[in-house]
């Protein structure tokens, strides 16, 4: 990649829209290039944020409140960022990360203005950082809702408050590409992976 | 209890002071009067706080950075409050709850005053609400620290931090209550369980 370009990339996007496959494109082909590059996720990215994942992922939808919620994906993003993404790109790490702030931002904000306040209240108390780029893979919420539920496995909390949820969350990450046009950039993500690898390349300047 | 008494009170105190035998004692005489009682405890007290619960008290002390920590303290109270304390005092029940707030604030606040303006900050933003009444069991920090490992258990996490960690607690508690003189009363926990339930018992006006 070329020198100063970003090292901090977030992948964000609704579920199913292919954000683990393209994280897994960008990092070869960055190792190609002799760059280190650490792959991460959220909720999770170190041992204790995790175990909050575990916390917030599984089980019934109204186990938490929203309130409650945003609370624990800022202590496990708190522990992320400590353990797994600052020390990376202080040895000079290119850190990919499968969502981060944006995703608590537009999940929680879509369905109550007070909310997104409030996230932005915590990231600025306990976070503070945002990655150099946000690329937003953009979907039919139908299709990635079908590939989300495809994947089966106990991590389908989110998905199921269902397609109408889906939709808002787009439009809330597209609001939020508008919002912040130098950081966040919207890659259409409906193509083949290849296709969406190759823009997302170019978005970067690979 | 005398009518338009304190009906949110929080037992506050280093670890061993005698806070849950104390909860037990003064809802026992609450009840004896007709009084609805919840007894509760942090971090805790609600299905979903006592999951975050086991990831604050056990393991490597090391395991949270203290600002990690002061985010899961404080969406576990979160959710104490929303599903225990709140629909409790909603139908006119008396809540006696083993800390609450002010552990928090002693507790990361003894070592670094930065946070203990971050645990304000999360509070006001996050919670909002105080007890009617904190009551801070003193005693020496050797005596508690004696009673607390001699419990047993894994919940010793904040326990191996040691003695001088109890000093500074201690000292942390007492300064709270010159803080909040009319909401937070220190009382003498030295003596016979006996001696002190019914210091307490004076203290709310029973």
């Amino acid at each position: 990649m070329t020198v100063g370009g970003p090292r901090f990339i977030s992948f964000e996007g609704i579920d199913g829209s292919g954000k683990t496959t393209q994280v897994r494109a960008l990092a070869a082909r960055l190792r190609a290039t002799g760059a280190e590059v650490v792959e991460t996720r959220e909720p999770g990215g170190a041992e204790g944020a995790e175990m909050i994942r575990r916390l917030l992922v599984e089980g019934d939808p109204s186990r938490w409140s929203p309130e409650t919620e945003i609370l624990l994906f800022t202590a496990a993003r708190r522990d992320h960022l400590e353990r797994t993404i600052a020390p990376a790109l202080a040895r000079g790490a290119v850190v990919l990360t499968d969502r981060f702030a944006n995703s608590t931002r537009v999940y929680q904000g879509v369905g109550r203005a007070d909310l997104r306040a409030s996230v932005d209240a915590l990231h600025s108390l306990a976070i503070g950082v945002e990655p150099d780029l946000t690329l937003v893979l953009d979907i039919d919420p139908r299709v990635g809702l079908a590939r989300g539920l495809a994947r089966g496995g106990t991590e389908d909390r989110f998905e199921q408050f269902g397609a109408d949820f889906q939709i808002r969350l787009r439009a809330g990450f597209l609001a939020l590409a508008r919002e912040f046009p130098r950081r966040v950039r919207v890659v259409d993500a409906s193509g083949e992976a290849e296709t969406v690898a190759a823009a997302i390349a170019a978005e970067i300047g690979l």
